[in-house]
């Protein structure tokens, strides 16, 4: 295995929370109403799409770090875009200090996910952000379907 | 700077190539006509988000490889989805090949991508892959507009 650095530990971590500023952005971007009602095609409402990634970023972080494989819960009973955007911030510095305490050396091990998804944590990371860059996406979708601009991409 | 490696630089491009495949089923489930012709609030139609992923993958490749600074021509004159998925097919091996031409150490030095985004060339790298997320997911709410089964997101 060659061992030259492509990406550090901390560029990974400024990728994530600039990808989390922008989804912020995306659900302020959203009226309260729409946000938990419009939807296409019979898929989730973006408030529902967000709850996913709020029931997946800190409580799989959390279980990296604990070595835990507690499953998630992705109905978190968040009803207004206020107590959506609140514990969008509250998480953000739990995820740093999560994050932080990763040692390096463990990102090549195995961690089973959620008790379901057993890969390398270097992996469960990465599908941690492409996931969100996903959902994010189709709430753009509904954003523009709604008449509204979304979020600058690179506004981060 | 620490130097311990979280993600090689063969692991980055499987990570990379497992969602050209999984983008790849994306353009294959549309039928021709609405590829082409089906959009959402204004946007794009697939094919010319798929034509603006062509365009920056293999090209911005060859970019950074060349040390070139030459801009992007997204309009690329594709007009069939045999035409897209060929152009897909006959990109994949160029770009593993060009990928494979950035030595380690040139990650973390900047390039000027396509004569106007000078970051470093992780960056960029980060982009390719995020940005194609991006577009293939608007493709993904586009098919369940359509009442049609997107592909699995595993599936790659």
């Amino acid at each position: 295995m060659n061992t030259a650095v492509i990406l550090t530990k901390e560029e990974f971590l400024q990728h994530w929370l600039g990808h989390r500023v922008l989804t912020r952005r995306t659900i302020e971007k959203f009226p309260e109403k729409d946000l938990f009602e419009f939807s296409i095609g019979g898929m989730r409402s973006f408030a529902q799409l967000v709850m996913e990634l709020i029931s997946i970023a800190e409580p799989g972080l959390r279980g990296i770090v604990e070595r835990s494989e507690e499953g998630y819960v992705h109905d978190l009973g968040l009803s207004t875009k206020e107590a959506l955007l609140s514990r969008w911030d509250a998480d953000t510095p739990k995820i740093i200090e999560l994050y932080n305490r990763i040692p390096e050396e463990d990102f090549h091990k195995e961690h089973n996910l959620f008790g379901e998804y057993k890969f390398p944590i270097y992996s469960n990371l990465l599908y941690f952000v492409d996931n969100e860059i996903h959902h994010r996406a189709q709430g753009f979708v509904y954003l523009r379907a709604l008449g509204i601009e979304p979020p600058f991409f690179w506004d981060r």
